[in-house]
């Protein structure tokens, strides 16, 4: 053998060892993740067959034994419109109760709070008025929600029509004193989702009254938020300044709002006449009612699911939102319907007094402080009860891959968007205290056609839909039950 | 030098030169596939900038322009129910004509066909008679399609209950001679696709009469094929062998189905009455409507969308198939509203009888073969105005892909499921010549709440799901038309 060859023979040794300790270094890696590999194959499929089937399971319960139609029919139909502090959000309370426990509920019980009771007063009327009294139009108008009234004669002054609150600003004082402010800025239907469109309407409704007064408006007349062309005025809550005077608002119907434009765009210089005689009174005693089904684990864990039993008084309330109740106590009745028997304590909130205060989801909020409660998670169903398509959440980024990871699961009942952020109103308070917030996300393209109006009605709720809901909620209450989020 | 080191040296000088060589073939390819990625890295983006700009004018179009609502009231408000052969289908044909000029068609023709005309005479009666005629409860039914008459005084018979074709075999000529027989098998709600539910209990409505018939049964009920439960009975085409006695058959609703159910199992032993005067008149001439934009390239190619003209009588036709007629209108509408020129030639097609014999979608098959047409693709949009979910199609593997990476495209939209298999009904023999044939896929928890049903009318359509149907399939057109299938 030649030096050199004993080199590389040295060499060849050398490198042989060195690749046997890479093989055994490789084959026990190799074989460790195949190892894990094969664990993770072994269960998962397993755990994904236990979780489908469980889908299958908690959709054809919805889908042949739900109660949430027949709940929402008595809900809207023998109660009906039920805006805090009246005695039909008190009769909703009490049928509540009941509901919980009918769902199967452990427990039911009250949460006191204290409410806002604003009332309508007497049917409003509008007009358009032409030629100085010599013809008139009657528009269909309605008070927004904590108003003032009008004197009881009403108002009639002329009116001024305004896009923006930049275009008030720059007509100013000159030429707003006196008269009535027309704001007339229509949701904008080129967006997909139609609560963008909604965010870019409503700040009109909230905040015209305030904004106008500034000026010298001695009134405000709101195009209606909705994309239909109807003759519905849509309420919904507005609120004053302190500081400044209060001055009446109301919607208008969207025809109304056209002929209106129409009219002052043709120079006919009408004047606008309207009466409201609405008042807030004292705030009134009401509550949320919460179902709960007791966990396994004994422990002081919670998932929870909610949606708000007030509504406007203008319709029933049925997709706003008492689809969300019913669907909430739907999870309840589908868990003990398939015996399931969740670790963790499964809740369902009624919670009172969205629309105009809130002050239901802060007491919830305020009790799980003082009990010290842990939220595992919190879902609202309040867009309506419509084919169910994701859900939207406020959660770390971790938890919203989690929650993706769930997606192929959801598809094939039509549930695919997981992506967007946001989260129930009732549970804003909650979500400060860091609890993974979401909110059931169903088609959007008519709900405020009915929202806050008199067509929110039963018989514009379909049921499947409906039920498709709430099975996607107990689906997803499911998941973190079992998994954790 | 030694030997060896200069052996090595060689070695080395071999290695490096093939190295070299290696290298620079590699260099070739690495700057090959790099300049390729380049060059697709330099198109992809914009085309796809293109195609998602494009989407995005083409729903804003959609959206704040639409004359899809417009249309579909003139049809189903001004004209309403057309049944192939009746005065109505001529006046829709008149009115599709103008409609397809007024979407700016560079072309609009009719193709005319022969079709049935079959007429339903006097609102159809029935009752469950009770205790040999002491007591009766009246219940809405109404004549299947096709259907020949009760006699002039009706029809009074034993009734008797089935849930099958296998059950009705096994009652036999014992239990059934003489008889009426009543076909009461629900649509199963557990599927959440109700086209799929609808597929497993048309067959009573279809072939229930030439079944009953064969073990001598005088006449047959079957339950409306809708998972909606209320008043309204349901038609659509049933078809008699001709072998066999034609006995009369008509759709009782299913609140009435339950009503009889429950008498039968009562062991009430009703009796059921029913007349009906309907009958088969000659065939009748009528006309698809063909509206034309011309490609740019003058070329024999199509990319063809429709609907059906025709509709049941009971209602306006509304989602069923108003709404398809009126989108196909509007993919032309929206290509002319954009200055689109399209490659190839874009038609929209209205369909005659497709609800009771398909003859307009055969005749228009029949022409594009006589005229050696190439259509790369044709689009039915039958399956109601709702919220668009995905396209079904029958196509190839690689084009089933294709489609399937247009995806992110569509989801801004809403429009996410590509996977199912389907095509319209109109396109049946397109697709039997070989041709690319897909349907639009709203969400179909509503349709068979309406479908053939009193029901499916204008009001029960909305407007932002219609016109986004519309647009998804003009995006579908863009696609196929621009990149091809």
């Amino acid at each position: 053998m030649l030096p050199d060859e004993q080199l590389l023979m040295k060499l060849s040794c050398d490198k042989i060892f060195s690749l046997m300790i890479q093989s055994i270094k490789y084959t026990f890696w190799v074989m460790l993740i195949a190892g894990l590999g094969f664990i993770a194959i072994a269960l998962t499929p397993d755990a994904e067959q236990t979780d489908a089937a469980m889908f299958k399971k908690i959709f054809n319960e919805a889908l042949t034994n739900g109660k949430s139609y027949s709940n929402l029919d008595y809900l809207t139909n023998k109660i009906g419109g039920r805006l805090s502090g009246s005695i039909n959000a008190l009769k909703a309370v009490e049928w509540a109760f009941k509901a919980m426990k009918e769902a199967g509920a452990d427990s039911v019980y009250l949460q006191e709070c204290m409410v806002p009771h604003w009332v309508r007063g007497e049917k409003e009327t509008a007009k358009i008025i032409f030629d100085g009294g010599k013809s008139a139009k009657i528009v269909p108008i309605c008070a927004l929600g904590g108003s003032v009234a009008t004197p009881a004669e009403g108002i009639t002054a002329s009116i001024i029509e305004v896009k923006s609150f930049e275009e008030l600003a720059q007509l100013g004082k000159d030429k707003i004193k006196g008269k009535i402010v027309f704001f007339n800025s229509p949701m904008d239907p080129k967006y997909l989702e139609t609560f963008e469109a909604y965010g870019g309407a409503v700040k009109f409704r909230w905040a015209g009254a305030s904004e106008a007064v500034k000026y010298g408006a001695v009134g405000v007349v709101v195009r209606s938020c909705t994309l239909a062309q109807d003759d519905y005025p849509h309420t919904g809550v507005m609120g004053y300044k302190d500081s400044l005077n209060k001055i009446p608002a109301c919607a208008i119907s969207t025809n109304g709002a056209i002929l209106l434009s129409e009219s002052l765009a043709a120079n006919k210089n009408p004047e606008f006449y309207f009466k409201m005689s609405c008042q807030t009174l004292p705030d009134e005693i009401s509550y949320n009612v919460v179902g709960e089904i007791y966990g396994t684990t004994q422990s002081n864990e919670y998932v929870i699911v909610g949606g708000h039993l007030d509504s406007w008084d203008t319709g029933a309330g049925a997709h706003d939102d008492g689809a969300g109740v019913v669907q909430s106590m739907e999870v309840l009745r589908i868990f003990k319907a398939l015996g399931i028997k969740p670790k963790c304590n499964i809740r369902a909130v009624a919670f009172m007094n969205e629309e105009n205060g809130g002050r239901g989801g802060e007491k919830y909020a305020e009790w799980a402080k003082i009990n010290k409660e842990k939220h595992i998670a919190a879902i609202e169903s309040d867009a309506g009860g419509f084919t169910p398509r994701g859900f939207n959440s406020e959660v770390t980024p971790i938890q919203k891959e989690k929650l993706k990871s769930w997606k192929p699961l959801f598809e094939p009942y039509g549930i695919h968007n997981f992506d967007r952020n946001g989260s129930g109103a009732d549970l804003k308070h909650l979500q400060e205290m860091g609890v993974p917030c979401l909110e059931l996300m169903p088609d959007s393209q008519r709900y405020f056609d009915y929202h806050h109006a008199a067509t929110d009605v039963f018989q514009n709720v379909n049921k499947r839909e409906l039920e498709l809901g709430g099975a996607a909620m107990a689906a997803l209450v499911w998941m973190i039950a079992t998994h954790g989020l």
